[in-house]
């Protein structure tokens, strides 16, 4: 092979680039909701932030429990733990020689899973209604590593 | 290059897929250890949660700083701090043209050491038994950091 | 495609796998750094880690608030929530086709970004300067998932 470029030529390939971009953007939302709250509740985690963004004659202080920035970190690190998961195994699932059908279908199963998940711990909506995206997006990840693991043995 | 899947006839690119769902299934297990932690000893992070799983009558209300459950956490993020960069590093390290043998023997030892690591954080044992499993892990990855360096300079 | 090192021939690739070393190195610098800050501070998030660091005798209890460990560590949790997307993206914008002067350009200027954010967040320096290499990095990930996007286009 001469260039990467020639995986694009590989369809699932540039699905599962588009999928990725699709969590990517959502994750990226999410990083903003963050900056949002903090800038308009004035809540930083570091003094030169009260400082640099509040001014000194303000009375702000350092805070680092509020429960409006925390539910989104918390979004945002359930994200980490498994958007960056499913792209990496989506790779190796893609590489793996899949039913383009089944591969593409999961892919865009676990986005809406995640758009729903991120809706549902903002909103929030009563439970299990997050637990249950969340259960459907691992479930795409165990079920593209368990096909990954038979693929794989060597 | 036709398909992605052309990946897979590489070996020590299946091997790399084998030992990555190997740590992704670790990684998972920790995540449901913390779910197990919250559903029995009653520790819910959100409103809702406690709602949805509890119910109003009884007496619980949200806990963000039980031993338990951030002990786990502790170690999902350690997680997510190393098996990820492995990950990553592992596929520009097999693009690197590396020594078969010397390759597929440092996937097997970083999943060791994150295997035992898990079981060091958790039992828990005596330090520093988790610190030297963390880093072995470690040093497999700027082994290979090292590697592509070098393999990558244009 | 025979082996995975083929993509070893692309010099965009190449390129890629260098900055993520880069970018690596940099994470690495920042988790030593937390390391350093809880031994030499005597900084312990277990018991077993005072026990073991420490010993029975002197009076060290668990601490999980401490000021610089937390500010370390919120630095590494943003490398993670920036630097592991750009790696990913960065595979797939490498795919897509892009320009090559402005690929490498780019992953330059996110690396340079993210060293920069590194000494702003650790010495600190007054606000905005962290908040602005923390935007030059997402904006390069943004401009690359912009451009995945409508490469992906299927």
């Amino acid at each position: 092979m001469a260039v990467a470029s020639d995986l694009f030529n590989d369809k699932l390939f540039r699905q599962l680039a588009f999928y990725t971009v699709v969590v990517f953007v959502k994750m990226t939302v999410v990083q903003m909701a963050t900056t949002f709250y903090r800038l308009t509740k004035h809540i930083y985690a570091n003094e030169e932030d009260v400082k640099g963004f509040v001014g000194d004659k303000k009375d702000v202080a350092v805070v680092t429990n509020d429960v409006d920035v925390e539910r989104v970190r918390r979004c945002h690190q359930n994200d980490l733990e498994n958007v960056i998961p499913f792209i990496i195994l989506g790779i190796f699932y893609v590489c793996s020689g899949p039913n383009p059908f089944l591969a593409a279908m999961l892919f865009r199963v676990f986005a809406a899973s995640r758009i729903f998940y991120t809706v549902a711990y903002l909103a929030p909506l009563p439970q299990p209604s997050r637990t249950l995206m969340f259960m459907i997006g691992l479930g795409v990840n165990v079920f593209m590593a368990v096909n990954i693991f038979f693929s794989s043995s060597f």
